[in-house]
């Protein structure tokens, strides 16, 4: 399957650029058959999509207008349910497309396995590529219950491409002693509980290709309740909104936005602030 | 009343014989990875078992009393999620052991593939099993989107074990015309809408063992909003309800009852509904 | 504003036409600012549209399949909110670009107020409209709290327009005793409560031309609980669904399904059944 | 308009008669602490008191209208929570009182225990009282884990007031063994399932007085999912409706609705459907 | 106790004096028909009044009671929906109403546009007004979607009456790039994201009259969910509880809580936060 | 993996050791029939046993697993509804045996009542015993609506019991005017708001025997919002957390987590929270 590149009259708010025009596009991974919480992280993107027009398209915080940049959304890719493996490659294949053309990608979760198909893309290209992981979870695990692919896995199957020290971790606080261990060989640089180290990081990253992926649940549920597995203890809204200014100054070639679960928060609080939050990231890249 | 110190045991309402003594046993199959709409079966089995003590164990309609069975609950079974296989594996596992037993297994899922598991087992022992199916769906595909393990392919799968003839399907009201067309051809018998037949049918069946999946989606949504899929222009409780006590006189080797997603219809009604269906068919099977 | 009709991604399921090759046009009419109990039918066609893929193309009904029809989904159009006038207008210009181009506007609301804009463009072009109307209540008052336009008066102002005898309504269970007395003074056709009747005006109507206006509250809330109103008594899915098919043999010029409110009915049932509906009533009209 | 400065009243729909001009007195009893389920029916009545604005005041059922009745509404009760004794007390003395003003009481629910309050008052005014009980539930155990005052005894604690043979139970489908046979000695008239009967009764029962307690879950819980403990199988609304008419032809001295839980059904309906019931039995006992 | 026999009266907790004691009057505005995103605060004054009882009437906060104040609750104005204008007169005249006798308005929303009608009637009264105005939103806009009044434009519609000067928005965080641009020109006071200088601008303000509106989103969502339009990065209830304490030292001459949608947050405690805020509000300026 | 023949088992995640290996016995007390707001807290339990699989057995706050500790998990105990008086007397029961047995108790409510029976119990052993009670309410009243026994009167009841100063409050931000008065004549030591004084408390107790009682509602609604009667201007997650770590240089005797209402807040934030709270109450007191 190839990426619709001829236009989605329902995008997410202001990113009605042609795909040629465009250096950034927008798609969603309606993906979480692995899942082992509670599911329905499969309606991420389609629910930003649709409840994103609550918002403007002004940042206050950035100055800066969504009107202003070239942006095209994909709309979702047509995954398939149960084994994951067909779903990495079509979002392999996505991933690679865009790259080829010149652009960056911003996937909308569904689960955070989907992180998974991107980076493969993304390593081939650059081979140096390092990823800024803000989380509740380690998601390190060898496997789990027998699979290997899997959300509570994908940073560590991330880690097998990357190799040591190429993985740093922020607001981790949840996950099992074997992970926390794992990590502190020196496997990833994981931070607990909070940001600490990443403005220096930021600085100390120069133009090297960085990948960010955002595991919404690193908010705290009391900001972000519409996730299948809500840990309290999180960040704050302006704690990650810092972060994402903070990307203006590395060099991202990739990026996500994952596990919204839509329904699990009728209030639809969870579901406005992912869309702020795309709106600011998409400010912050393009 | 004095602390129970011997363990915390929750079965379903009345289901507490041990396992030696029972002729039925109840497990739970909690899998929804390949449901394509809605996902949330997962945790109808524990749902239902939470719920059943808001039930009577007493059935005015059968005269009987769940405390004059011996049954036995096994709780849930421990499944994977994402890839099909392994899942059914662990469902085929436990029905072997069932069977060997000489029990009558009830399953409760969970979506309608888990179903597959079963048959695999149950038709090893009787080659010339037949399947009574009540849903509002034909499951007839040949693959969903490629994928021919699904919930959307599950009687498909069945037809592959036991060949044309063997599968009796009621109330179904939604498929793709090619479904309706296959099983038109013979491959099976298939009721659109209703229950017609259903009577006769049994009559003739005498002792060849039948295995009863009952997809609950067959009934109304207004008697049944709990589920991925719901299809207006179902069956009624009553009309189900007759259908149940029929079992009594059939030779039923194995059932389940499926595709009950209890935080879909968060007024409890359709957890309840699923509930009592189970009362009643294990007043009618053991 | 000029009708879009140039393509929109997110269709109902199946209408997938392009605006020339269509003979039946879909729009949404996101207005429900007159609602007097609870609002909310605002998102009732974007609800419907996400939730349409649900669903599959074809129909055991009528042995028909939405892949064989050639039916264009418009999207939304463009609506304010408060002050009814601008929002009428605004459907009755985009209804009649569609009868314009010899295609029938099939319209989803929104609260019933929007049929009037769509009855405004049709008795222009069909002095001898006939309204077949379903619904739980009157909708014939004069006025409601002092304004004309109003989803309770609307029918009275489509009377405006037709004159006596022209509508014809069926399944009225809730009205002021001021409302059923005018109607029963011959300004109306109005049958309590149920159907009868509706068979012999169909056979009756010939080739005149008929407006179809679905107030989806005409069903009992059992079957459809996603509505501002609901009103027990109501009639089921399977008298709806014989109405909707005896369509085929009347001359229906447009059509509209109303006063869904997607929020109102968390299961998501209702939605589910607007969207059967609307595939029903798109197959009889195409 | 000018501003309301004689206080703030809010009555059920239409029942603004002073206390002295009324002939029916209305009064809520929010009280659920004995409910062995899901609790909740102390927010019975204010919710029905809150919606009853959607409704009309007119009937087109008996081509009535409230505005033509005199009813007085009282509001709450003031009832404290855990002990039962009390709280009976506070509602004995408030039935008394109406009673002794010559005005018959129609109470709001709470559960259904409420309704022993009203019992103890009637009968010493009514010795010869007859109770007609629509109900899924047997309600007729001697204690429940201990406790003789529970909504699960109410009924034997009316039958210990009024004795063998004066106690008409239908619509009963949920109960233990123990409770159906002590019913089935003469105790109670009990007809399961449903209404047969009924009519029968009202033609023989001349002027004897009555006391009609309506559980609302005697209705199927596709029409009133909002109650603690919704069971399937049970009569629709046009069947209670029937039932409420013919109270005209009773001697009806008191009565009660009870059992809504508004917040189990989220959608509404339920409350909706008290209301409309409470409107229909103000027509027919005023 | 003994039976209410003089009226049913439901008044927000402790606010019981009789109109002509009070010297603060609440009333409710139930409209939200120029809502553009989620609407329901109609239902707002009315979930208060209701939900206000699970409070204390005491403060720990300002070590003061309800029951020591002299407040009217003058109930719901009845308000028609759809078109703006005949709302906001019978706003203005129940507001010029209370002025005239001499009290302290203070409303509760209903959608934020309900201001105008309170503003129109006492800026006629005390023509140097000055508006306080915490909000997430700036409400500037000239016109939205062709319509000048709307929740969107309110606060500009103050200023066609006020003129230059003598509005001071705080918390503000999404609006339009003009919308901000045009405040920077002067004619708005306009405090980004926080509270800075709100303590300044209380001592300066001396006896200058004051109309203090709170759209209750200026609070984080993480505190206060039930609301349309919900914005992250909002100020906490420590910081809004501040504010209403220093309204002490200020000339309010009326006041409104507004945009609170009930039934947005199911979990009630935005309907609890509300209560708490109103409770505080009356305590301080009465 | 084989089939579970020994019984069906459901404890708090890793809270698996048998009865006699373990120094710390959880149970469940549902009851909350003296509730006077939103009721539902008799789930509170289940709710919490049935999601810690959603949780990690190891803390990386504490650098403690569950799985290294031997706690028992005794389930339900079997509480009627109702008159509080046999509910406490099972409670005692219960608690004693676990003392007399040397274990420590922690319960989980259920309504803040149920704390009384504990109470009872432990003060029986140990005399001296000293209570440090989070919450947002006072619960000092003498009696509620004429009831002693009630949620709103537990820590007078412990004080009728202990005596002046041995009640340690913390995080009080609602109650009468009375019961503030009433504690500050020195009865309990009553902290408002926050939870200052608490370190120092610890530092000073020693060795002296400590209930720890915790009522949930003294976190803040936006981190805790699954509770009858929220209140606003609560604590946070990450203060609760550095008590519970506190308790490791107590000697805590026994302790109680209530008030959680799984029910009221549908997201499951606040029954993952209690779920968090429990873990890390269990690693910090065996």
């Amino acid at each position: 399957m190839s990426l619709n590149k001829t236009g989605n009259i329902q995008n997410f708010l202001g990113c009605d650029a042609s795909y040629d025009d465009a250096n950034v596009v927008i798609f969603g991974a309606p993906y979480d058959s692995t899942t082992s919480n509670r599911p329905g992280t499969r309606f991420g993107a389609a629910a930003v999509r649709g409840d994103s027009y609550g918002l403007e398209t002004y940042s206050p915080y950035q100055d800066a207008d969504l009107e202003d940049k070239h942006i095209y959304d994909a709309g979702e890719l047509e995954l398939s349910f149960g084994r994951p493996e067909p779903v990495l490659d079509v979002i392999e294949n996505a991933t690679s497309q865009i790259l080829a053309d010149g652009k960056i990608p911003l996937m909308i979760g569904g689960e955070h396995l989907v992180m998974l198909g991107a980076v493969r893309a993304i390593a081939k290209k650059h081979p140096n590529l390092r990823i800024i992981h803000l989380d509740a979870h380690t998601d390190l695990r060898q496997d789990y219950m027998g699979e290997p692919l899997s959300h509570a896995t994908v940073l560590r199957r991330c880690h097998d491409i990357l190799g040591d020290g190429c993985i740093y971790q922020f607001g981790i606080r949840s996950g099992t002693r074997e992970e926390f261990d794992w990590a502190k060989k020196g496997h990833t640089h994981l931070q607990k509980f909070n940001l600490a180290g990443l403005v220096e990081l930021v600085e100390s990253l120069g133009d090297v290709p960085v990948y960010f992926t955002l595991d919404l649940d690193v908010l705290d549920p009391s900001a972000f309740a519409g996730t299948g597995t809500p840990e309290a203890g999180g960040i704050s809204f302006m704690e990650l909104l810092n972060v994402i200014i903070l990307l203006k100054r590395l060099n991202v070639v990739g990026c996500d936005v994952v596990e919204l679960a839509p329904n699990i928060d009728a209030s639809g609080v969870s579901t406005a602030m992912a869309c702020k939050v795309i709106r600011e990231m998409l400010l912050a890249i393009s």
